[in-house]
């Protein structure tokens, strides 16, 4: 089984490599980004999305971003280093991980003593770190919930926690790859994901890729799927996760939780260590950000909710704790009642 | 307030007045439809739809595809008659009101002595008499769902039950424009419902149309207002009532009744009484037709999934009888243990 890769170094080490998720799933293209301004129009045009994916994008665009200055006076090739941070950090201001990958290879750099070179080197071997850690953490994640996936397991997932969304296999898509190459049939159902379609356009295009079955439903019918005994269990990922448990997620993941317990079927979060927030208590403290109305009123170019109507569209919702069966992360799968402690970002 | 008419005589008498529901939202159009084949076409290709309206339109379209052969002899008219009606049947073979409608007018033909004047007159008077038991079914339906709808309410609708559908003011939206026309304060929430999109094309139209507040939501959003406190009552139409009271209706709909139950929201359904069918002991013994594939996968001319990936698509789906709070008809609000005798088609 061969797996996507979402983000990488190009061969010659001279760029990020990405695959451009705005083709998906009609065309699909990889492109090398080499100049800031190339990084960040991708970051910023989601051709590269996902917390995990953006963040080591970030790092390794960081240092190709340098090399052409690599012959300037060391403060000068500072000054840019920052420069350079900044600007990718600002490029989309709510995700976590491109603050935290900026702040990084700051921090490494603010530790190499050298010439040029050296602080390049350095450089690049922090964000071929960040990138190595992040495969990692996907394949651990996907070994730690390889027991919940019996052969034969009929999988439901919302939006995509997959490879697209990472430097590795991806969240709550790792444990699926793992047990399908481990020999397990494992069968993936998966909503579309009203409004962006990230199920439809972009988890179902790296599972068949990779050869794992995968159906497309409506958002809208998973209930009447559960009712007739299609799905053992549902497999989501996450935004956030409070000290409580409570798991911010794309919409939509709280009402497939709700449904999930009224038919007895598990319902399992998996995520990065770094989604939890000890700083969180619950669920009710996170702002639900809410989204542009053209995402629902002309989401496929054409007009699909007359003019003058407003749309209600927030982007997550926040599923409590008790309708949770699991959490899987790269440090184990978490049960009630919760300790976190160890846990968070880096 | 002035609820649009979605089918109805042209002031001539000449031909059907129709909304052409495939341009909505983007523009609105009346159609006059004269011929057989004008009639036929409009039915095939969704232009008018919804079971009442349906049955309407094919009723009033029969009566004016036969007037250029008013002086054919009165044989010839009847066999054209008879193939008229037979074709018009034919164009959406699924739904009950169409072959009803049908059957009522060749009855009355039956019953007619005189000559082709007398014959045309009565099948004039007969389709005049469908669209006014249809609109004053709608209207009883409005009046027997208007004491669930205090002043203030937040109502949760799906796919579209309206005026749109009907001959009249609708089935599920006519409590709701009762309520307003009275005064009340009512605010609706709609689902997109997909793959169609009839709650966000056409319910949002005529509700807005209306003057009656409507908010458009993704279908997995609901669950996330429902908890948040933002939905009062959920009131929503049916295809089919089994005589356990089992509802049969658009996708998605089973899901919301279960977050309605969840989150401890009335649900509501509301119907005329051709809907209940006495010869179905419950719902497991519908059917459930399968929509193509494009419907998902090309639904709006892009490739939202990729080539390959199947789909599914249920176009409807079952909710118990225990999910469902009252069901409101024609002939007044029935909550279990129901007795539906005496309903069903005529």
């Amino acid at each position: 089984m061969r797996v996507i890769e979402a983000v990488r170094w190009s061969p010659a080490g001279d760029a990020v490599r990405i695959i451009d998720q705005t083709l998906l799933p009609e065309r699909y293209e990889e492109r090398e980004l080499r100049t800031l301004d190339e990084l960040c129009d991708a970051i910023a045009r989601l051709a590269v999305r996902g917390a995990p994916a953006i963040g080591v994008a970030g790092a390794i665009g960081l240092v190709v971003s340098l090399q052409p200055f690599a012959a300037d006076p060391p403060a000068a090739l500072r000054a840019r280093l920052k420069e350079h941070a900044d600007r990718i950090r600002a490029t989309r201001p709510t995700a976590v991980n491109l603050p935290w990958a900026m702040s990084r290879m700051l921090a490494r750099a603010a530790c190499v003593d050298g010439d040029q070179r050296a602080l390049l080197d350095a450089l690049r071997r922090e964000a071929t770190e960040i990138l190595e850690e992040d495969r990692a953490m996907c394949r651990r994640i996907g070994e730690f919930g390889l027991p919940l996936l019996p052969d034969g397991a009929r999988v439901l997932t919302h939006c995509n926690a997959g490879a697209l969304a990472t430097g590795g296999i991806g969240t709550a898509l790792a444990p699926i790859y793992l047990a399908t190459e481990s020999g397990r049939y494992i069968e993936v159902l998966v909503d579309e994901t009203r409004p962006l379609l990230q199920g439809s356009r972009l988890t179902a295009w790296e599972l068949s890729r990779a050869g794992v079955p995968v159906r497309v439903i409506a958002d809208n019918m998973a209930a009447s799927l559960m009712r007739a005994g299609r799905v053992d269990l549902c497999m989501v990922g996450a935004d956030r996760i409070a000290a409580n448990g409570d798991v911010a997620n794309k919409i939509g993941t709280y009402g497939l939780a709700v449904l999930a317990r009224h038919h007895g079927i598990p319902f399992y979060v998996a995520a990065p260590s770094s989604t939890f927030d000890a700083a969180l208590e619950g669920g009710h403290q996170i702002e639900i950000e809410q989204r542009a109305r053209d995402e629902i009123a002309r989401g496929f170019g054409r007009v699909t909710v007359p003019d003058g109507v407003p749309v209600e569209s927030p982007a997550f919702d926040v599923t409590p704790a008790e309708l949770v069966t699991a959490i899987v992360s790269d440090r184990g799968v978490h049960r009630a009642p919760y300790d976190f402690s160890g846990l968070g970002a880096r």
